[in-house]
């Protein structure tokens, strides 16, 4: 394997610099005036995965953003990993909290920060790089196969129907993603459970046009009032989600589970510091690991409404919007979910307010078995790389597209992530350490071995 | 009359073109970089007074933006009117809404469409005009002064101490004001009442950055949902203001003066028709111009959290702002209000997040008795141009300005406001009947007539 492994370290600076090029596309997916930029971001990944070794690839379209696919069958008997990632990123603003652009990647602290430099550019990339290695070291041990599509920060809208269109091109024994984090940089993990998500947007109108707030306040319903009323009323005073009927399909980790899953290491002084809060808070009766690997929870992502600007403005809104979502555990259905908010709100508005739900995204929670062959040959590959047995984890994230991957092609994914949780993805100065990038690598060729081995 | 009343028909076109000319200038008070606009404003209503017929006018510094003071002294033993306007509008966001560009002002359905048609350009200008038809004709038989300040939006930071500091030159018998409304074209009304205002910003702080609401949601507090539950705590089930204290200086309006505010002409139907609502709402126990006219209200003005752009984005925001006002009756004090709520909701943070109150702006309540001259001089000129008698109301309003100029300058206002509630003031499409512009300067003119005659 010195070989591969070599071929990394010889070609540091070169991988760099070629993910420095696609972090410099800024293939944001949900934003309409990008659509240009995922086509380029797409095409660069086909010319990085023909160069680096794949037989063939191709830019396949689907309903939203192409998907990139590639293939390199060395022998139909061999085992067949098929790799996922995503080439889309999420938005960057508030622009002004950024230290440096989001799209001109750099390297400050040992740290690349950009857009992208971890979820999921950072980390796909890895996937093209190791492949590469084992391809110029003529070591690959089984037949690769890559999706790298272009909507998962929309929640993969199209994916689910193109492998649905694509079942037999697609077979393979595992789905092999980089798409999560691991605890720390001496604690390697590997995640065995995902949240689903069902996320909505509300919109509470009240009067048809703004008002102002001295002639009409106090005698006309404001809709920025009654959305926060809306909102409060969600949850109880233990941070209970009050909607009927949202525990219902929760399955209840039995003790025994929940006295495993704390021996996990959790600092909850240096977790509070490195968030800058007091106090940690969350529902009452679990931990804080509880609360984001095996609880639901409901987070309002974005509100807006009336003035926002410098100064007063003494407007009393006619419109009012929150976007709110919910992270679902295994078994909580995430379109039933998304129903049920959406017939709950709508059903609790006052007659003197009208309030619209509009589903926007979600998908099914997701566990993985720690007795599968992939998780066997995952564990094997980072006690070589870490010289640590990594922690199965349940992540409080959600990948939609894994639990689909399930139920469409019949396979399971093994959850490799290379992020910390100090790479603010998601975020302003999203960052993704050197070191993780060229460990992780390291790490995924030697999961080829393993794998192979464990397939024998 | 006549003379005057001629003026004022053959001038029309003339005048509306000249109002035209005041409108484009974009002085928005609240927008540092509309700064340039003001000075300009400020110079171009200089101008409109000497060509009005002033003996003089200067544009006056103050700590903010200047006032524009005016005089014509026709004789010291006649009575002096002191007319109050301001320059300065309300922001235009959201711009969409609009149907026409706020600053290039047209005319549709015999109404002027722009920002500051009616609020405060068009009533202010109507006083020009009135003044310089009466110096036309040379029928003036008051001494007139003008101060036209350029802060009314923001709260006249500064005309209080500019009051202060000219005492003299300002010395009058009434202070004439059009900035208020009434109640329809056919049903003219003089505002006997103004409420107060406290004006607030909240912050809340959670962790010091963005997070992902995946890995996060559930066991770090979200601040936009906090702030949400912040706002509903303000307000209880039968809409009364929950802070402790709050209406502790409500002075409680009688049952025989609410029996006779009652009989001002209200269409409780074509009020909802208008504002396209189902039901109206408020504090139990109070009818609708009752929850405007005497008792106090609070309203979220704004409110911004977390994501507002398309689609759907997983964030655990890190702060979360909303404006929040107080309309405050009489009697209740404004910078006692600011303070009650900026304890009370600083003292009721939870350990989790951080709370940070703001006082942005505010301003007294204010009444004015039907018995002064002034009150019998406008009675007597809306009687004359109107063929009715006008209806003293109270309005929702504030123009915090006025209970400092009784209290600095000594001087009770008359406020003549021609406004209608659809005009849409401080919203997109404000908008201002050309019916009401020339009926008001017909009136301002018999208003002088009167009031020399009441003062005789």
């Amino acid at each position: 394997m010195n070989k591969a492994i070599d071929y990394l370290e010889q070609n540091k600076e070169v991988f760099l610099e070629e993910l420095f090029e696609l972090i410099r596309i800024p293939s944001i997916s949900s934003i309409e005036e990008n659509k240009p930029d995922m086509i380029r971001m797409a095409e660069a990944l086909k010319a990085k995965l023909l160069a680096a070794g794949a037989d063939k690839a191709k830019v396949m379209p689907t309903e939203g953003n192409p998907v990139v696919y590639a293939e390199k069958l060395i022998d139909p008997r061999k085992p067949t990993v098929l790799v996922y990632g995503h080439y889309d990123v999420m938005p960057v603003d508030p622009l002004d909290l950024w230290d440096s652009p989001p799209f001109e990647p750099e390297v400050r602290d040992e740290k690349i920060f950009a857009r992208g430099a971890d979820d999921d550019k950072g980390q796909s990339f890895m996937h093209i790089k190791a492949f590469e290695s084992m391809v110029a070291s003529d070591l690959l041990p089984v037949n690769v196969k890559f999706m790298i599509e272009g909507e998962e920060e929309i929640g993969s809208p199209s994916l689910g129907k193109w492998c649905e269109q694509n079942k037999d091109m697609l077979k393979a024994d595992t789905i092999l993603v980089s798409d999560t984090g691991m605890i720390a940089q001496d604690i390697p993990s590997i995640t065995t459970g995902l949240r689903g998500l069902s996320y909505v947007e509300v919109k509470v109108t009240g009067p048809d046009h703004d008002l102002h707030s001295g002639i009409f306040g106090g005698a006309v319903a404001n809709p920025a009032n009654e959305l926060a009323k809306l909102i409060a009323s969600l949850t109880d005073e233990n941070n209970h989600i009050t909607i009927p009927g949202f525990y219902d399909d929760v399955i209840i980790v039995s003790d025994d589970e929940r006295k495993k899953m704390a021996k996990a290491p959790f600092d909850l002084e240096s977790y509070k510091k490195a968030l800058d809060i007091k106090e940690v808070y969350g529902e009452k009766g679990y931990s804080t690991n509880e609360r984001t690997g095996i609880r639901p929870s409901l987070d309002v992502n974005g509100i807006w409404s009336g003035y926002t600007g410098e100064g007063a403005k003494t407007v009393l809104p006619s419109v009012a919007h929150a976007k709110i979502s919910m992270r679902l555990v295994p078994n909580q259905d995430n379109e039933k979910i998304s129903k049920m908010v959406k017939e709950h709100l709508e059903s609790i508005a006052p007659p003197y307010i009208k309030v619209e739900v509009t589903p926007l995204h979600g998908g099914q929670a997701y566990v993985s078995p720690i007795t599968m062959p992939a998780y066997k040959a995952a564990e094997k590959a980072y006690t070589k790389t870490f010289n640590k047995v990594p922690v199965p984890t349940r992540s409080g994230g959600s990948i939609p597209i894994i639990s689909t991957f399930e139920s469409v092609l019949g396979i399971k994914s093994i959850l490799m992530g290379f992020g910390l949780e100090s790479d603010a993805i998601h975020s302003p100065n999203e960052n993704y350490p050197l070191f993780n990038f060229y460990k992780g690598m390291e790490t995924i060729v030697y999961f080829y071995k393993y794998f192979a081995e464990e397939m024998k």
